[in-house]
């Protein structure tokens, strides 16, 4: 695959094989289908990329994606501000969201420690999350960082930083997903889903 | 998923997601990707789309894409003018350079007649196909399409085109793969692949 008749062409392919699990037979298919469409579509296409690679704003309170200084969700008068619920990133709070569970501010890491990835403390917006909660408006942080080594050491480590201040640390609770069958749940999730038991009531709180 | 904080970072999500099999969180994962690359990156990515697009040009002789007039493949000295192999586009031509078993031209028909999308042979490089057929140096065509009803309805419109001219036509053998197992071929496949079947010695040609 790596004879393209057109030097063009494969620039397009490399680029676009660039991105995370776009392999080569896939960028071509992609490519080709820009191709076929009108050279305005494909000028929108690709200008909204760097539109968005250039323009982008991080909201100075929760570090989120915005279009302004305060993102909407920062900016929404009705959300409770006492309560602030940590993630790695945007999906997070895209699938937080959706769940309309969520009344409070959020406020995004932008990663999770990984030393094997480079990445430590000093990389992640922990300075921005400490100053908002020595504002004193905070009462309770959400930790709700992905259920891994990583998560857990960034989780360990905010936990030391934030209890410094009178405030309430939770973290999402663990346990046996909905629609999973016991016998495949591994044993970790299992053994803790049994020590965080809840009340019977609680799994059918609205 | 439709709550984006921002509607630059909705604009290119929408924009990744046109691509076919790209779904809006496959594309969000794209995008957000995108986003912690350079600036400079992402300009060169998104300008290979436009570059492509814009300035793409098609072989004059087998309709292939190109950078010149005419291709890499139609302007080698060392390959049988006299072969050509009918292709519906440009990864089939990659596919069979891929064998190393073919070493005559190929015509690129930009598609398969196929009523259903509305792809008519006035739609496909048929007349430019004709044209080259009409010239005398052919002396065989190779048929290499899709073996789908559609593949099979344009082989024989071409097949009728064609049979005007003193050329042999010639198909792309139908058989059991290999790497098959005979129990999981389907009866048509198993039905011809008896009907042709070749000698023994002709599968372990090089």
């Amino acid at each position: 695959m790596n004879n393209y008749p057109s030097t063009l062409l494969e620039q397009a392919v490399n680029e676009m094989s660039s991105l995370p699990g776009i392999g080569k037979k896939t960028a071509l298919r992609l490519v080709l289908h820009l191709l076929k469409r009108e050279p305005i579509e494909v000028a929108n296409f690709s200008q909204s990329f760097t539109r968005l690679r250039n323009e982008i704003k991080y909201c100075t309170e929760c570090c989120n994606i915005a279009d302004q200084l305060v993102c909407n969700i920062c900016s929404d008068k009705n959300r409770d501000r006492s309560l602030i619920c940590i993630v790695e990133d945007i999906r997070d709070v895209l699938a937080i969201e959706n769940t309309q569970q969520f009344h409070g501010l959020y406020h995004i890491l932008g990663g999770i420690i990984s030393p094997m990835d480079g990445i430590g403390p000093s990389d992640l917006n922990i300075d921005q999350l400490i100053a908002r909660a020595s504002s004193g408006e905070v009462k309770e942080v959400i930790m709700a960082l992905s259920a891994t080594m990583e998560g857990d050491t960034t989780n360990f480590y905010l936990f030391r930083k934030l209890s410094d201040f009178a405030i309430k640390i939770s973290t999402l609770s663990r346990g046996v997903a909905v629609g999973d069958e016991l016998a495949y749940a591994d044993e970790i999730t299992l053994g803790r889903s049994i020590l965080n038991r809840t009340l019977f009531e609680n799994n059918f709180q609205k």
